[in-house]
């Protein structure tokens, strides 16, 4: 029982991302509100499992459960981990579980989220975004498998008129929660460049793994796969570049080792097409696309990917 | 039964190719022969069928059909309608069933599929590459479906010490036959030239149709995918133009035209894929994008499909 202020923190969209970074502030203490749908009979009964290959079986139960965000107390801190395409519908499931000033921090992949989601939020709202490194899908309704990693880098996007070092704290309090619960967090200075850094990855991962239906292992075993996925890389890394936003030294080979070393993994992207779900290409794919050839930045591999997807995920909403 | 010489025509890999040029040179009168393998019985017993949608039903038997390439007659010309994966087989069938000064024809795309046989032939004969301009497939043993088009375009590749007029005069004569038997046939000045331009086609189709599990129709009614097969075809104009060969003005958006006109279509590396034979890839996409590289020109999207190509066939022989 701590006497410190602890923040009230709602998740929306408690899948593998929301259910995952829940259960983990919820387990360091935090006051968490998970609003849920289709899983909220099972989460209300059975609780939220994460099996972790880091922090080992975790279950919390009971879950403070709700399905409706117009039951939730007013929450200071909100974590969107649902998909960039389901944005604008849970914008008014977002305002309702806000408190007046609280952050918003959307727990998601891609370029350009913030700016689509934000003329659909209340102006008092702080929205930050927040890049998540790591492994993790939902294996079946309130269980989801953590394989590794597990950090979130968080860049301020808009809110009401404050000074920079205010801004920065926000950052620095939504870092402090996110280590409270072990993980390891940093506040970026600019939200773009954390975007095209978490791009660098997600480009051609997300995408080859839905185009040849193979996971990083095999993808990374094959000489031709591991060549396209680091040329591709290397075009996400100009085209950050070309947007004004350096990137690391050596980014594209340090991204490929850690992937290597990791346990086979099937991205997010992956097991939307599996089960016949909207694709995140706009924000993954044209958001990024758009943004470099606005600099006078050609992609060709990222538009070949992005055009193949895209003919693949034709007529799914 | 005319009285005029009439050349005695081989036929090496009666498959769709082979099977619908033989019988469409047969019915013009000339005498043509078939090396057959696992088909032998059926072609034997039912003949050979075409089931043209521009020529009708057409149906040869007897056949002049061969198991063993020792057993067939000296040929003037021998047809190699077999995928250029096993040429290096082929290469002393080829020898066996020539006449001293035959002409090879490789009825093939592709580029370096003759520099790659040349040295596995006795010098005496004389090789050509055939470019086919033809929607055909096999539908079972001794069937051929026709869908469009036919004609065979023929470069001179090499063969005996002979002079340009003599090169010209044959590559005429091979072009006559194919006219006499009702289709379009042109001698090709350059014969990488023509292969290059056969290649805009290819490139992009051949390897889409594997990739996406797709045919021409598909294909072409998605603004993406097409906008992808039109970016490849670009890019292969500019291989070709950089390895020194002049494309004709306009040629993708008329071979899209094209395309987008013709029934739908599954290229012959789609029907392999799905059989687990090996796909023409050395031929299709190493050699061109080879070419282009070392005359400095980059060909990244045509590169990315090859290497995903390449993934999904690693593994076939």
């Amino acid at each position: 029982m701590s006497e410190i202020h602890r923040p009230r923190i709602g998740i929306i969209g408690t899948g593998a991302i929301g259910g995952f970074y829940g259960l983990m502030l919820a387990r360091a203490g935090y006051d968490v509100h998970f609003l849920l749908r289709s899983e909220f009979a099972v989460v209300s009964e059975r609780g939220l499992r994460v099996d972790s290959a880091v922090h080992g079986e975790l279950l919390l139960n009971p879950v403070q459960a709700y399905r409706e965000a117009a039951q939730m107390p007013p929450c200071d801190w909100l974590l969107v981990g649902a998909k960039t395409t389901s944005n604008a519908d849970l914008a008014p499931l977002i305002a309702q579980a806000a408190a007046p000033d609280a952050k918003v921090v959307l727990l998601q992949n891609g370029l350009g989220v913030e700016e689509a989601l934000r003329p659909l939020l209340p102006e008092g709202l702080h929205l930050i975004g927040g890049l998540c490194y790591i492994c993790a899908h939902r294996r079946a309704p309130g269980e989801v498998v953590h394989q590794a990693l597990g950090g979130v880098n968080l860049g301020y996007h808009s809110g009401p008129a404050i000074d920079a070092a205010e801004r920065q704290a926000i950052l620095e309090s939504g870092c402090e929660m996110f280590r409270q619960a072990g993980l390891e967090s940093t506040a970026m200075a600019n939200l773009d460049q954390a975007r095209w850094q978490k791009l660098v990855w997600n480009v051609p991962y997300n995408g080859l793994s839905v185009l040849l239906d193979a996971g990083t292992e095999a993808l990374m075993g094959q000489a031709d796969s591991r060549a396209l996925i680091r040329s591709i890389m290397l075009e996400v890394v100009q085209g950050a570049e070309a947007c004004g936003h350096a990137m690391p030294p050596g980014l594209a080979d340090k991204l490929l080792v850690m992937t290597e070393r990791m346990s086979d993994y099937l991205p997010s992207m992956y097991h939307d097409h599996l089960s016949r779900r909207p694709l995140e290409l706009p924000a993954i794919y044209a958001a990024p696309l758009s943004a470099a050839e606005a600099k006078g930045q050609d992609m060709p591999c990222t538009r070949a990917l992005y055009q193949a997807l895209s003919f693949l995920s034709e007529g799914r909403v």
